[in-house]
């Protein structure tokens, strides 16, 4: 029986691993990698393979979610298995450490960044300021989550998370102007107030990367702009303490009066 | 005029930092470190000197704080300054990283895992079913937030990760017992309902490390089990997936009746 050791590659590319991540994929017998690695911007097989001394194998979206073949290997030998991002926050990994630990399969974590707490950072917001996260998914159908978690956070004066929708292995990622779009189309579908084409907003792209930008503005501004490649996210604050109004200004270039607004 | 390159460490040792972070760390002409560094309990100081080649320059909490030696260092030098867990987590760092931009110090930023994304995956729960989180602080006084937090979050199903106060410098930590009793002191006093004795608790030591544990069961259960060394942490979970539950029994030992209850 061998050991499966989840490794966190972080956000943009193979120089997020971290040394302990490192080692424990060059002393694995075989190291696995989810291919939709488009998630990592700066990802690029060839650098990973001259760091880890192997080639890993390349599994497919649906390989991943069936599990089978990582499972089998685990059984026999040390497994490496890389993930974007940092390991247990997609619900298909949680699934496979469960599948996993039932097998007698010995399991290791090796952690990394996630986009949970680098996009606050990235902002300048304070993370204990967040409330509950969502996803804007593409439609149809459009989906009522996000508007109802936006609703509930703004009432209580707290920021919202908002991942996008992606189709990784389709190379379709929703973009932050698409997200804002769906919003804004909630807010004329509902009509609640919980959003309008002045309110704050923050895109993030290619968010813990040297390539990451971070812009504030009103909703009907920012979909107007252009952030580049994804991945993309976005942020709606809610209260802003004078000092996340400054880092808005400051690293995202948000208008002063604008912020001012929202503490 | 010298860059300042904020370098998150993780959560357990040296062998946190990422690739990118070691380079950095590496090139930099003055390395810098938060002395309170019992934060991460197996970082050693002679380990990470080894690793960068060059011995850290010990900061003071004081001295994170005024920021001033940082700051003027990084006006004539590269300097790289190490921080546990992901960089802009602490008010304090964002404070500094503005004060830089005030000066035209250039700034960069290398991610690494935080808290706040590695508690809710080492305990199997998903992420976007966290509401708010907050601060369990040192009595006196007895800070309502916490509370109020918690009701917030479990009126709306979700779950709530709660930071345990520490005076680093001090050594003085918060234990998850010494948490979850100041939780029921809370409802004694407050008697909302929002906890009870019997409300299924999980209790996270040392996370992110080779020596992390994970536990869950009644918040009297926990109260009186011994989780070892700090950093500690909580999570008072709120409505249960059942592939959470599957978590909860199979990482962190918890009664399959309880967790059930909370599905």
């Amino acid at each position: 029986m061998g050991t499966l050791t989840f490794i966190g590659m972080g956000l943009y590319d193979e120089k997020g691993i971290s040394l302990r991540g490192l080692e424990a994929a060059r002393s694995a017998h075989t190291v696995m990698l989810e291919g939709y690695t488009n998630l990592m911007p700066g990802l690029r097989l060839d650098a990973l393979e001259a760091l880890l001394g192997k080639m890993p194998l390349l599994l497919s979206r649906g390989a991943v979610e069936d599990g089978g073949e990582i499972l089998r290997a685990a059984e026999e030998r040390d497994v490496a298995f890389l993930v974007a991002g940092d390991p247990f926050i997609a619900t298909t990994h949680v699934d496979l450490r469960l599948r996993a630990a039932r097998r007698g399969i010995r399991v290791e974590v090796v952690n990394a960044p996630s986009i949970i707490s680098v996009a606050p950072g990235a902002a300048g917001l304070q993370n204990y300021k967040f409330g509950k996260s969502a996803t804007i998914t593409f439609p149809p159908p459009q989906s009522d989550v996000p508007y109802d978690t936006l609703k509930m956070n703004r009432a209580a004066g707290l920021h919202t998370l908002f991942f996008l929708d992606l189709r990784a292995e389709e190379g379709q990622f929703m973009t932050a102007n698409e997200g804002l779009r769906l919003l804004l189309d909630a807010e004329r579908r509902r009509g609640e107030g919980a959003f309008a084409p002045g309110t704050l907003s923050v895109a993030i792209a290619r968010a813990g990367g040297p390539e990451q930008l971070v812009r504030a503005g009103t909703a009907e501004a920012l979909s107007g702009e252009s952030f580049g490649k994804p991945p993309h996210s976005l942020i709606i604050p809610g209260r802003l303490h004078f000092m996340e109004s400054d880092a808005l200004v400051a690293f995202a270039g948000a208008d002063r009066a604008l912020v001012r607004g929202c503490e």
